[in-house]
């Protein structure tokens, strides 16, 4: 269903403004083409917390750009609507006072119709600006113009997996789309392959070749031990194992904080996941389905992947061990079910004759045990931009990889996911790791 | 803007087809009058637990027609849809499971088109069983009718409590619709009256001969003592006093639960007021509009009017009196500013020339000081349909007289409303009473 | 074990100082010996808000002495310590901010050894107080003084029924007191009895004759219909049939507010029960025993009562309607089981040969239909204390009777307990009544 | 007031039996000192969740002794109680079910007298199986008598914070003991020092030699780059700095989670510290005092360390910087005020002369920015042993140093303690550090 242009822009954008142009274009318009399928109605709801309402992502994506490029760098240019700068920021505490996040299903206005009116007013502006800013100037603002195309890309997989979590509370069940033409599935995964890496001092982080979000530097040294780390994620079929050997009734493989989050709240397998007349059925995108037992297991939180592991013999890569282990590995490898494939759910491996990992970028996020933290000599930027990954650098544990819900050129062995230990409404899952 | 037959149905509805006809098209006509200003986004919100989404309220009093009507009465009828039984019945534990109500909000599908469409299904089945159904047969539903049609009507007026509530918490305070001509105002209310009722042996509740709710029955003795009431409500002028006599600030007057209320809830004036640059504002269904400090005072919990009325030297009429005190009164005198009159807000009462009480049906409901239970003798209907009002007889606090969303036809002097005492989000105040 | 005078005061207390005296000493002595079974750490414990430690209530009755009596009326008379009105007020707004309730049990400091010291303190002045108060004056006090007496019988059973909460959720189920000599037991209680009343203009509350509290008063007319009261309170084999019948599993019986607590709080039998190996079993005062299938049920909540009345398709009686019963019954027959008579839990009823109601005043306090409210013409008394009763007054549900922890002299029929609907830790139960 | 051996024990422990009697009764000794001036009230409180009761605790290092090696390794042993393997276990799982954790404040039985008899009982079986196990048995149990010893000695810090707590929330603000002689305060803090280091591989953790917790193992290589420490902790004079800079005041420095923490509790100041007449006052164990503006800031969370660090333009410490840092200091440097020097209270630096850092070991513990995880290779031991640190390996932040309230002999440069962000019972406080 959807595609694009997976080029690295960082050169591209400095010399080529019609390539920016174009650039800009694809991603807003692959906004667009997520909203689609969905009503006004849809696009307004908010089923918890974590979750936000299309219609406001579609309208805070926009306001990004507003607020960052256009008032401070386009002559002349009159926001939109007064009010949008407190409704569409979402937590910048520079930029002022906001919308409250638990609130924003309860916006009924301003219309949809009117949230396009807005996309259209910035996309213009921008398109002005892009090719209208002197050069210097331009040069100068390249690493937002870049920032506002990746931070709308993050918002396009918030997007699905929200409306997952919005669809999946309705009794109704509603598919948001119909599946793309079933990929040939293994009735069986492969194998895991424990594939050893020596340890010592090694580099991490990004090279700053092209874009990288700012947790992601400065590139550094670190050290770690000889691992070994799975060629694949786990699947389905093992974490039922895991669940059918008692996994969620006894708190010998957990956490204490994940223990304790299991019994509150009452879980008995991952979320979106149901048993009926003996069969286990799995909510996603395309409605309720048969669980495919070859496929990488996912909406995990944290705790689960780290019982698992632990009930596995193994444990959670550390962040390094995975980004060394990737970095090895083909592109060709890595990239199999990103958005652009059109699954939006993690399908099982292939690995026909692969020496390497798989399913390394896309499928599922992959929990690492490493908690979220800044890479020494991190820097956060100027400015209230700078509020936009260091002040979440507490309390939060570290994926890499993407997933089935990732942009096209979105993903890459540098990135830095991250979210709370107990949360499970993303396309997450695991990868074992073990000391060699 | 609203208009409606208001005669009284119940001998009608058994002998005149036609007139059932056209008595249901008009009450089911004006629930679509309501939900006319609304988009279906509008129609999605649910801001608090209290309040139920427009398009929700559209659905279920049309789920109540097809459940006791159509379904057990019409030969052949089938649901509309498998599912809506499960989300649009209320409260009937009868009739088994349903969508939890807290969560009304969250379902964007039925889309608003499907309950058009599901509203029309039920429109044609209807008029089918009025039209059709056998003589001895029909007279033995047109209870049921009756209190579907009153049961609609309820639901107008929590409809647009609903959506004043939904748009109170939108930050751009969107406007429901245009204040109708401006009635005259007094700068000035008229000096309250009090006025003596001789008390004794007195007779309450419906005589019969017309529709009422289960809980207006049955009729029967009750004793009084002698007391005075006020000819008019409380207006906001007066509450104001109460404010700057520090009512807020101090336990003096307050019920225990509603001082520890007050400080919990942070209260310091009625729901929708507002202080602005030493003026107050009053967000109306006409937007923001400044207090007018002539018209009664209105979004009162019971609390609130318990406090006011204690601070005043006064109390708050029991039941019985209430009745005693409506009852002498002319009809003109008591139904100036219901639903039909178009304001949607309560209005300066004008007095001219009156001996009796003013504003008793209409402007706004009147907390009284009873709380709400079962008359003596009181049954509940057999069937699910009795949960209807008998399961809520406790906890709540009785109002008296209707509001200006009261649909026409709808009030009466034996109506019993009832809300929790720190509910205020309904068109609430009160008017003062006093021993003899 | 317990033992003490009880004649009414009212004359006495204002002629005979040294009758005065001795009914002072008495109260005062049945709070130590209560509380004397306790060790200093048993008197320290709030198991929950609504409970108050030992140590606690036998400072805050002293204070309720010190503050109302000693202060205004003992000339020279210092507090015994500056802090007590502070720690020790209970609610009383017009006296000053207090100490926060539910942090009661957080005071290790006074230590028990002082509270005895002010205990002792309090006793010298108020003797003083007694005997050397000029007459006119201290007729004038004696309403005060009265109102002490009650007061500390007041937390006298809530010291009772405190602590059986205290021990219930200790692990060990420590008991308080060795049963006394086991009344003979009746293994079936007498079959009901449905006693006959004809209605009618009737006098209810208070004649003034004796002491009473504020909200018995003042005597006024009510209007009944005719009613049928039963014999006897229902008792736990009843009980049994209505938990075996499924009372706890669906919401049929139930008032919403009932059923909802029902399942979010797991309830399935009344609080202190509990069914091991088949057999069910009580917590008492005395430690886990079998249940008595022929005494009356107890710590019932107001909904548990009323779901129960409903399904044996009666219902609860009204205030009125439970007065005019008990005052036509002989004293004897009323006051078997008071706090006097040792056993601190329900027995079974004898009945023989009983024509009229047995076990109105003693055994369990019985849920009334009656929602608490003042009665007509109801004025609270001027000053802090005038918040004695009257603030309470909504939300809360009128009891009538007296409890097996019911200190002696303490209980007659115009007595109005009252509690929050869900609150189920006193020695509560019903009586049933139906519509002639 | 304390004093005791501080000499390591792991080779002694195996060879001389005396030694490790004396020892034993050195450590069980001081846990009794430290209750001492408690009465049963006292040690009866649970002010909040965190917090235990100081009976619980002297009960819960006895079961500690008891359950691992007295049952399994003393012939012949029978439990003290039954009961007390589930009142006193805190949460081993693997032990069994035991006492809701904020329901330890409800015990008032066993009494403290039983608690002091479990504690003789078990202290006589202990010098048994120290004395009389053969050689090669009594060898295996070195560990785990070392975690016994150090496990108790962590509870009497616990002791010491938690009825620190338990006083401060008594509006009597007890004193827990008279100050010690006032140590010779300097009016100003001596300026702070940058102490630099090279980077590189470094080795972390405990070397073996002598006992070390299983979080300090195994001691592993790392790599940091080159930094600065401060010579001392922050005071409370900077901490003022911070707070009239504003510094609760707005988001700018805050974490986001912070952030949220101090808006949704008020927090204004570090817990303990109150601001009347101008002047600021700190509730201690000696009462309330007037703030010292020299010695160390202590009582902050996580949130407020790592807060005051970015407004002071530096970070909080990596543990490994923090280590490094520390083992290049002199002891005598490092352990100036811990328990035995009978402050309870950081105290001003006093800084003569030195080169290096002053106050690593003792005064506050030191928040790092480190998550708290398992090091490279970490192996919890066998058994439910297992769980005393491994399961608490998420959301907790690591601190360092320990502090006044350190038992000696506790306190080392390997230690690993560890609390959740918002925490902040604790003496915790922090050290500056920055990039090189």
């Amino acid at each position: 269903m959807m595609d694009g242009p997976e080029t690295a822009l960082w050169p591209a954008a400095h010399e080529d403004r019609e390539a920016a142009c174009a650039r800009y274009r694809a991603v807003r318009g692959m906004t667009g083409e997520i909203a689609a399928p969905l009503s006004a109605e849809d696009q307004q709801i908010q089923s918890m917390p974590d979750v936000s309402p299309t219609k406001w992502h579609q309208a805070h994506v926009t306001w990004f750009f507003e607020t960052f490029l256009l008032l401070p760098h386009l002559d002349g240019y009159a926001p939109f609507h007064p009010d949008f700068g407190y409704l569409f920021n979402s937590y910048y505490e520079g930029v002022g006072p906001r919308h409250a996040r638990p609130a924003r299903g309860l916006l009924s206005r301003p219309p949809l119709a009117q949230v396009f009116a807005y996309r259209a007013h910035v996309d213009d502006a921008m398109e002005r600006l892009i090719r209208e800013t002197a050069t210097e100037r331009w040069a100068a603002l390249v690493p937002l113009f870049l920032l506002g195309l990746n931070h709308e890309q993050q918002h396009q997989e918030l997007m699905l997996t929200d409306i997952k979590h919005v669809f999946s509370v309705n009794p109704q069940k509603p598919r948001y789309h119909e599946p793309s033409p079933a990929p040939q599935r293994n009735s069986e995964a492969p194998e895991i392959r424990w594939l050893g890496h020596a340890g010592g001092v090694v580099e991490l982080g990004h090279d700053g070749r092209d874009f990288g979000f700012d947790n992601e530097f400065p590139r550094h040294r670190t050290w770690i031990e000889d691992f070994e780390i799975a060629s694949r994620p786990v699947t389905n079929r093992e974490f039922l194992d895991f669940i059918e050997d008692g996994g969620y009734a006894s708190a010998r493989h957990w956490l204490s904080d994940g223990w304790t989050t299991v019994r509150e709240r009452g879980w008995q397998a991952p979320i979106y996941w149901r048993q009926a007349d003996g069969a286990w059925l799995e909510f996603t995108l395309s409605g309720e389905r048969s669980l495919d037992p070859a496929a990488p297991v996912c909406h995990l939180s944290f705790y689960e992947a780290d019982a698992f592991a632990r009930w596995a013999g193994a444990r959670l890569p550390g962040e390094a061990e995975w980004e060394v282990a990737a970095r090895e590995a083909t592109p060709e490898e890595n990239a199999a079910n990103l958005l652009a494939a059109g699954h939006l759910h993690p399908v099982a491996a292939t690995d026909a004759g692969a020496d390497g990992p798989v399913q390394l970028l896309g499928d599922v996020w992959e929990w690492t045990q490493s908690s979220y933290g800044p890479y020494p000599g991190f820097r956060p930027a100027a400015g209230a931009v700078g509020e936009y990954n260091g002040k979440f650098m507490v309390n939060q544990v570290t994926l890499r990889g993407g997933s089935c819900a990732t942009p096209p050129g979105h993903a890459r062995v540098t990135y830095r996911n991250f979210f709370y230990p107990d949360q499970r409404w993303q396309f997450t899952g695991l990868r074992l790791a073990r000391d060699a």
